[in-house]
């Protein structure tokens, strides 16, 4: 299934992508896409509603985020062998965590807006892990069963913000506008390998970022082991599991983000993102 | 007003204690002590009332966090000079943000569990500020107009989770039941200087920390001037900021906790903490 949520933001209503591609209400079924209603028994339930029985959405509606309400939003760093080595990082011996703050998170074709003073704002396409079911030291072998499904999300990075601001790297992360999150939480069923996904990120339409998750340092499974062995992942929250290379950050000659920008931002099956960048008001 | 919120965890209802320390049942009122009812309107309605037509509390309930459904929980770092001292770092040239998982919040006097594979579990008295207003952009000398009020913090940290899992603090800093919060909300007309209160805590009834928030190398207001100017402040997120010197990190001899130990956190005027230390299940 792939799941969204519609509508203004604070006021989206969830609905599916049918076969088709057509917008269905699912807001005749469950109040909206959160925590509470991402187990799998919710999940199977609307898995076997026949998409032609919910009203079509008619017009062209915003999406929002594809999971409201998120709890914690995790951001793994570092973790494309590639992208490390553009960045010229050593390869961490466990994953390394940020938060960006959930205040950050908007819908998929959201502006994305530069705040003040940003002069290093930059991109990353990120695969995105929604929790579905308490995590609490889980193994590696059972970790993919405690998700819900995945997204795609640019995880917005202001490097000055991130690196020359006295230390940790959230917040280069956190500002408003810089989670961009969706635009389909397509359910793990219909993703039976998360380790094996292209995605790719343009900048005006000129193609910046190229990758698979194969070749990330840790798999999601692994990191879902490492970090609910250090805290409950609750229904809800979201991974973001790290970017491939291609970011300006690792240009020779970095060219970052300026107001007018286009970024359009792929995974293969999760769907695409297109942000416009503008001045933070 | 010292606004509490007791109960069951995830069932707490608001109350506030009144001039003879009796707790009242707020429930009446509002429906809990969340960003939505930290507003300077709701609040001056709340301190209208007469404390004894509410109704008196029975028994002895569990207090919980002194403020529910917290969005973000924003740490600062080494922001007493005294205590940068003792561990040894620079002092910063901005405040170090970090965030702390809202998971990780619990009621004052709850159980603080060491997750598995901890060795290094210390403790830091910190003072809480909980956002009353939206903030965005605040300049110093409007920033404690956004401040709902104060409370007690206990920013538990697990060093080696938070220097050696491969950088960033945060790993340190989420684990469940790392955040007692409270007991009291004290709204901020009765905090007429953040930047001069007493604080301790001690372990096992011997002191470890002394401080006093005029050491903070960064005050409040300074620290809101700065969040805001990153990402939006909303009502109900938290700020912790920083913590004095005498944690187990700074001692020539480390002692952490232990299964058993016990943690009493006091600051002046928000009264006070005890925590015990478990093995996490």
């Amino acid at each position: 299934m792939k799941l969204v949520r519609f509508g203004e933001p604070g006021a989206e209503k969830p609905g599916l992508i049918d076969g088709d591609g057509t917008l269905r209400d699912l807001s005749g079924e469950i109040a909206d896409i959160i925590g509470a209603t991402l187990d799998d028994d919710t999940l199977a339930r609307l898995r076997g509603l026949d998409p032609a029985s919910l009203p079509a959405v008619s017009g062209d509606p915003r999406i929002g985020p594809c999971v409201g309400s998120i709890g914690k939003f995790l951001c793994i760093g570092l973790n494309y062998s590639d992208h490390a080595a553009e960045t010229g990082a050593k390869i961490p011996d466990h994953p390394i965590l940020f938060f960006k703050a959930n205040s950050a998170v908007v819908g998929p074709n959201d502006t994305v807006s530069m705040p003040r003073g940003s002069t290093h704002t930059d991109w990353e396409v990120e695969l995105g892990v929604v929790i579905g079911k308490t995590a609490k030291y889980v193994s590696e072998a059972d970790a993919l069963d405690h998700v819900a499904g995945y997204c795609v999300i640019n995880d917005v990075s202001e490097r000055h913000f991130q690196s020359q601001l006295s230390g940790q790297w959230t917040k280069g992360k956190s500002c408003d506008t810089f989670g961009p999150t969706g635009p389909w939480l397509v359910t793990r069923d219909e993703v039976p390998d998360p380790q094996n996904l292209d995605m790719w990120l343009d900048v005006n339409g000129e193609r910046r970022q190229t990758g698979n998750t194969k070749t990330m340092i840790f798999t999601v499974a692994q990191i879902i082991e490492h970090l609910s062995g250090l805290m409950t992942l609750h229904p809800g929250d979201v991974i973001s599991t790290g970017t491939p290379p291609g970011v300006a950050l690792g240009m020779e000659n970095p060219v970052y983000l300026k107001v007018g920008d286009r970024m359009d931002v792929w995974i293969e099956g999760l769907g695409q993102q297109t942000q416009t960048v503008a001045e933070d008001a």
